[in-house]
């Protein structure tokens, strides 16, 4: 490994090639802080070239990459496993906007780029790129694009892949592909940007992507409903949807355990309720009007959906003030469950038609084989997306609660799967649902994927363990 | 191949596997009339089992496949080569709906449904399937998908590909793929979905698919302005787009010379304008509100146009009848040209920024080296896709002009590629246009979508001669 190492250095300088244990430290836990994996070294390349040189030599040398963004991802998809044999690959020092085309909406950038800074840079040319996650802070685009994030915005704008027009790709042999397009159509041949986007780093390395911006709308008003089920939310999707088209932005659903939490654990929060309600709905409308025309808009709606009995109240933001108070609420939902103590997540979606029925016979079963356990049920119900989480019985400890998890994966999982359903909805895989992913794809898919995997990556090396 | 011909009527029974050449015909000769194959037979399944028992006796045997919908293609992606020994795998009897669903605006098709069918099942539950396209009344959902179509909808509902969330996949060694998932987030493993899409039946046969439904509008406005330049016209676009989001539906632009030509072939269609133009844009805005709306906000917007100079006049359609009158001239365009005689067309995309130039600098490119020679230049311009089609200058006969066909598709190509855009945005590859992606795409590109094509047709069977 030294002649690797020797290659690395050249090509990076001694600066960027780290092996001294502290220094790789924070490369190697993962965001959630379960797992701590152990690298040969972590290399930080500055230039497409530079990862490409250093694709090169693993190829030459049969090391394995583990690529890293942020290393905020939540399925240990990021960070590598404990044989100490990968070298972690972080793409943090390439994060400069390339160019930034405010006549074609597009903006180009090195995948290092940190996601509020791509925001940032299209907001400061009057221009919207709608991806918007709690980990925005910290997450990079191509990580971001690796696992194909979705985000509180994807019912108007659709996930990262909806997003992204070109990518450019180092692949596991140290090849670029220029495939950074800035084209709405484009018809020649297969989909390699969509093959590459999603896929976890398994199929080569992704430096760069041409991203869809869209208009800064002229206002956006917020409102939360209190409705009695799931059921009463699907119906206020239909009408919202049908009264308001892609005006509606956001669409949450929180249940009533969800905003307990958040009351107990953050009580200078205001609430806007007096009563309680089995169910709330948060509601985001953007206009490419204006401000009056966004508030009458949802003004309308709310007052449909009140005189036709889907929702019992509502309140809607008179102020920015208001409005972020009404999205604080949501954002404090997964902060409160992880003071609260542990809870074992899962990341699903399903046929949104199917979820009220989803929602009822699986805590019912939950019930029924954990009595007393909590549900912290929300998510992003206009694309179907829940984040169901199962908390312990007051009184349980989490060791003796989390003792249960494969046996309360197997319950949630196995109804998403009857409902036809998914169990990663915008998380991705990674190592930690790898061995549901085998359990729940048909043999012929998984036998799909690894043809295309060793087509593209056949000496194993790109982010190993990880999805298959 | 009697044991072949044996086996696939044991599949399908003896009516529907064609061997004699009058029952053959239809299946052989491309829409455009160019060019007519041969085949040893042509297969009518009626069922994905059925399709899957063909496909493996075509594995079994080494018989080539060629899937075909509609056969409305435009670059001979459907049809036979010459030499005789492939099959025509016609999907037109698979043309069940097989399921609705409103709540989670979907709908489950058969790949053999005609365009037409989908969009009249999506409108008869009050939905809207957005997809539309010149042969909407011939072609087949499993052709758009295969080819990725494109057509008027695409600046705000996107292409095929962005229509479609599940698949259903008859592999080349006859296995069946059921990726007919409803669901708006999946993010488990590679995007098998959008590797078919597009693949132009060359990765294995599309028998069903699970496409997106939205609301239906409640009111949709036309206008044709008049402008200078396509310079200006991009300009419009951008003050549109800034004043009406997604409102904006469509974005059609046509050159003087097109509407010349429509008014020439066809004097009984209304002409808006007293006084020639040098570029005319057709804009459609729809609204989930109201027509008062649509109007509304369209002749707000045409106001700011004609204030700030972007545009010289415009007309707003008053009527559904005066609306349709608008889209005719747009429609005819096409059949103009037909009636006119011979010209060259090129299906192009461009970054929407740069199609201004990239028209002055190929006209003129063109114009040098044909003197005389006609430009028919229109198109999906909020997609970036134009219609770049050359007609021969007056007096010359089509057989002297088509012999400049490869210079004058060089000098177009050459621009194309040159200004980073495509040279198919919305037609595909098919056989036409083997050799001019051969020519512009990078020599990894290619070798990678080799790599994956024989990771899933080893055998080489799916509809060969196509694409690679």
């Amino acid at each position: 490994m030294t002649e690797f190492l020797t290659a690395c250095r050249a090509a990076l300088g001694d600066a960027y090639v780290l092996t001294a244990d502290a220094e790789m430290a924070p490369f190697l836990t993962d965001w959630r802080d379960r797992y701590t994996g152990r690298a040969l070294a972590v290399l930080r390349p500055a230039s497409t070239e530079q990862v490409a040189q250093l694709l090169r030599a693993c190829s030459t040398h049969g090391v394995p990459v583990v690529p890293q963004g942020g290393n905020t991802g939540l399925v240990l998809g990021s960070i590598p496993d404990s044989a100490g044999t990968a070298v972690v690959l972080s793409l943090a020092r390439m994060n400069r906007i390339r160019a930034l085309d405010t006549v074609n909406r597009t903006i180009t950038v090195d995948a290092g780029c940190i996601l509020q800074t791509v925001q940032e840079a299209a907001s400061a040319a009057d221009c919207l790129f709608p991806l918007s996650l709690a980990a925005e802070g910290s997450c990079t685009i191509g990580g971001n694009l690796a696992t194909n994030a979705g985000g509180t915005a994807v019912l108007r704008y659709g996930n990262t892949r909806e997003l992204c027009l070109g990518l450019e790709v180092v692949t596991p042999q140290g090849e670029v592909w220029n495939g950074l397009r800035g084209l709405r159509k484009d018809n020649t041949g297969y989909d390699l940007r969509d093959l590459y986007i999603g896929a976890e780093g398994t199929l080569g390395v992704i430096t760069g992507a041409v991203l869809k911006l869209y208009p800064q709308p002229k206002a956006c008003i917020t409102a939360l409903a209190a409705l009695n089920s799931p059921a009463h939310a699907l119906r206020l999707l239909g009408l919202m949807q049908d009264h308001c088209g892609a005006s509606l932005t956001g669409f949450e659903l929180m249940s009533q355990y969800c905003l307990r939490l958040v009351a107990e654990q953050f009580p200078q929060l205001p609430q806007p309720f007096k009563y309680t309600h089995g169910q709330y709905v948060l509601l985001e409308l953007s206009s490419s009007q204006s401000e009056a025309h966004a508030i009458e808009l949802l003004e309308a709606s709310i007052g449909a959906a009140l005189d036709s009995d889907v929702i019992e109240d509502a309140v809607v933001s008179a102020s920015v003030a208001q409005s972020t108070g009404l999205w604080q609420l949501r954002e404090h939902i997964p902060l409160a469950q992880a003071r609260a103590g542990k809870n074992i997540k899962h990341d699903i979606s399903l046929p949104i038609s199917r979820i009220a029925d989803f929602i009822a016979l699986t805590d019912a079963a939950l019930a029924s084989a954990f009595p007393g356990c909590q549900l912290v049920c929300f998510g992003h119900l206009g694309d179907g997306n829940l984040h169901y989480n199962v908390a312990p019985p007051a009184g349980m400890s989490d060791i003796d609660f989390l003792a249960n998890q494969d046996a309360i994966n197997r319950i949630v999982h196995d109804q998403v799967t009857a409902f036809d359903g998914s169990i990663s909805a915008e998380h991705g895989i990674g190592a930690l649902k790898k061995d549901e992913l085998a359990h729940t794809k048909s043999a012929l898919e998984l036998q799909l994927m690894r043809a295309i995997k060793q087509a593209l990556d056949p000496q194993g090396i790109m982010n190993p363990g990880k999805i298959l």
